[in-house]
């Protein structure tokens, strides 16, 4: 199956758009609990509730050998009908892309990655080839130091661009096994409006919602498409975190719950 | 002691800019051979010829658990002497970026790594903050795709500039605490010259020769400072898969030798 079918399967089923992001740092999971034991409560609690989940590789990889082997476990854990992204923003040339599409599709198995476009196709085009797993690449980024490169006015085929939209039109043009999609930060949401328009179909992922102050109404608004849908909502601390007691997984299902709601509501509004 | 200072030793000691990219493959290795094994003797054969080795994550990670704590013992054998720089070309935001940082510099303990740029400073700043570290941007690499992003012609606070042009200037605009290097290959020599011209005190990784095609005799002439140092030209699969018989570590000393001494004699044509 394709991964877009698979995200828009999981998003109808469960009735979500909202990605949760296991970055389960071990300084911040309550006391006495493993990672492992963490990530299999909190997609327990909310596995019902989302349309895909992502862990972020850093953590993991921070924890050397023991965080490989937590992540492994974390996605086999994860119900086969979910998709999982691998935030892991790789970008690489030749044989080190193909070791990392091969790391991160076939050893974790995972169903997608984001990506890096610095380096251009050529780097793209070893994850590109496992064409029922997905890339979303690196676009208009959530962070406020984006715009020191992102925001640059460059000459294009298509006049004067911003580079993040000439990203966005690059991602277009290379997306001939429709596995492509693109991250925009949900903390500019006029270029998240401008880059749906201009990638009707691609699945958006979009982090930045929550703790790092995103909209939720413009970002559902700007980022779905035209049926509702591929737009994956990424929420991490405020939900995995929601508490730090005991009842962290019940705490992280009424996180989860409460935003997967609202965005509903904000779809409704919209009448979709 | 700062990273700068740790290559400039290493350089003078062993009179060498050679840098050994330990890109091994386990698909590639000797038969019978672990990677841990073969990494020793390569490193056992070219410890005296080097400036640098740079493991490529990539081909660690692939592997799992397993390749972290083969990267791990790889970084613990090199001699405390010759720095180690990780190529991982990391990119990611806050509290990621930090769990990257704390990875590559505590966890492995490299004495630095490759970073992306494509997210900005704030991107870079947790990697910055160690001071005894250093980063490596990614400026214009070695790839033919390369050209995709790299070389838009953008508009900047100096004017129009490539893309690449303007990563140079913004790393010196960050660079406070000198520990900022880039990556520029060797397969762009004109962009080299560019790029040096530009950061005259910089250390450049430059890859791209042997395999991949760069010219030797312009990669020293453009990518050596004024003293005819802080290039670290990498050479990977050319001197650690020299031979793949029971001979590598031999063949391995040998290729690197006479790329070490072919170096050195095109800087004593410069009369360097």
């Amino acid at each position: 199956m394709k991964f877009i079918e698979k995200l828009v399967n999981a998003t109808r089923k469960n009735r979500s758009l909202l990605c949760v992001g296991l970055d389960s740092d071990p300084a911040q999971i309550p006391d006495g609990l493993s990672v492992i034991e963490f990530n299999k409560a909190i997609i327990d609690a909310t596995s019902d509730l989302v349309c895909a989940y992502k862990p972020n590789v850093a953590f993991y990889e921070a924890q050397g050998a023991d965080g490989f082997d937590t992540l492994k476990r974390t996605v086999e854990y994860i119900p086969d009908d979910i998709p999982v992204i691998a935030d892991a923003k790789r970008g690489d040339i030749g044989n080190t892309a193909k070791a990392y599409a091969r790391a991160l599709f076939t050893h974790f198995n995972f169903d997608a990655t984001t990506v890096s476009p610095y380096l251009g196709l050529d780097s793209l085009e070893p994850f590109i080839e496992y064409q029922d797993k997905a890339i979303f690449i690196l676009c208009r980024t959530s962070n406020a130091g984006a715009v020191d490169f992102q925001s640059l006015l460059c000459e294009s085929e298509n006049g004067s661009r911003l580079l993040f939209e000439v990203v966005a039109h690059k991602a277009g043009q290379w997306n001939i096994h429709g596995n492509i999609g693109l991250v925009v930060g949900a903390t500019y949401p006029e270029e998240l409006k401008l880059i749906r328009q201009m990638q009707p179909e691609m699945p958006l992922l979009i982090p930045g919602i929550g703790a790092q102050g995103g909209d939720l109404a413009l970002t559902v608004r700007y980022g779905v498409d035209a049926r509702g849908e591929k737009a994956v909502i990424n929420s991490s601390r405020q939900i995995i975190f929601a508490s730090k007691e005991k009842d962290f997984a019940e705490a992280a299902r009424q996180a989860a719950l409460a935003l997967r709601d609202g965005i509903n509501r904000q779809l409704a509004e919209l009448n979709m």
